[in-house]
């Protein structure tokens, strides 16, 4: 119920995107309490000229490979969450050839009231109803 | 100026995407006040492995055209009318072959101040001054 | 860090989109305080069938070329501020055949410590350190 959207450049071969969307989905499980079957994710491959990442901003220094993930989650994680959700994404990524530098993590926030996963239901209803 | 984005499977037809994108549009002139000719919306076709959606989250059992739609409008819509919002959506899916349990809906909300439809001008001005 | 999306019809040649894409970076720079290296975004070319707007919404008329940039950044910037960014973003674009009338822009905010810019590190955490 995170939707994750990773925006990554098209040259990357399906094992580091896949390892990235994965190092995405245990870290929400691992620092916010997102369950494991909770996954939702979007990626869309991008050419290079149609993802736009400054090389230098934030004194880090990226390469080619450069990404964007836009997390939408609920509201309600800490900064210390957060905080921990970034650590927690490029720790896992760096195992599988990424370059710490290379993530840039934007987040979002809704209410409960703003999910439905399916049937029709609001998420919050589901819950209460079992 | 709701603007929805709809994370498709690549393999459905070019109707089952227009009849959801449809029943988004519809619904939310039945039950969020949106005019007809307010109607934005993004499809994005995605390979199955670039769509992650878990096949049972919130106990549901979904097939190969999961989909995920997600629509940012304006904050103000009760509880109510996003509960009648999923279920019109649905309703009006399935009157298409969409199955219930296929649709995940995210909702965002911003303020009137965030939205220009065109001619550089905010839209909250063009109501005033027409 | 604002994060823009632009979503173009896909019979846009490069040179429009990139002038659209930089119309959207330089108005940030200048309306809205963004350093010249803040800068990120993302270009998603959709085909005429998938970018649905509507020709005459909100009392203009759009063209097959109508697009639709979505810009994520920091709360806080005023009304004013916003004002200023429609109009820029569109005095920028006309400048390399852009219509005023196809430009459609949407806002989110979200807050400081929802970036994270690379090394796993809170945005917010970095200018603090540095």
């Amino acid at each position: 119920m995170p939707l994750a959207h990773l925006y990554v450049p098209s040259h990357l071969n399906e094992d580091r995107v896949r390892h990235l969307e994965n190092a995405v989905h245990t870290s929400l499980m691992k620092t916010c309490n997102v369950q494991e079957s909770n996954h939702f994710a979007v990626v869309i491959r991008l050419p290079t000229h149609s993802l736009i990442i400054d090389p230098h901003f934030g004194n880090v220094s990226r390469s080619a490979d450069a990404s964007i993930v836009e997390i939408s989650f609920l509201s309600g994680r800490t900064d210390e969450q957060k905080r921990r959700l970034y650590r927690s994404v490029i720790e896992q990524a760096q195992q599988h050839g990424w370059h710490a530098a290379d993530i840039t993590i934007a987040l979002s926030e809704n209410a409960l009231i703003d999910w439905s996963v399916g049937n029709g239901l609001a998420f919050v209803d589901l819950q209460t109803s079992t």
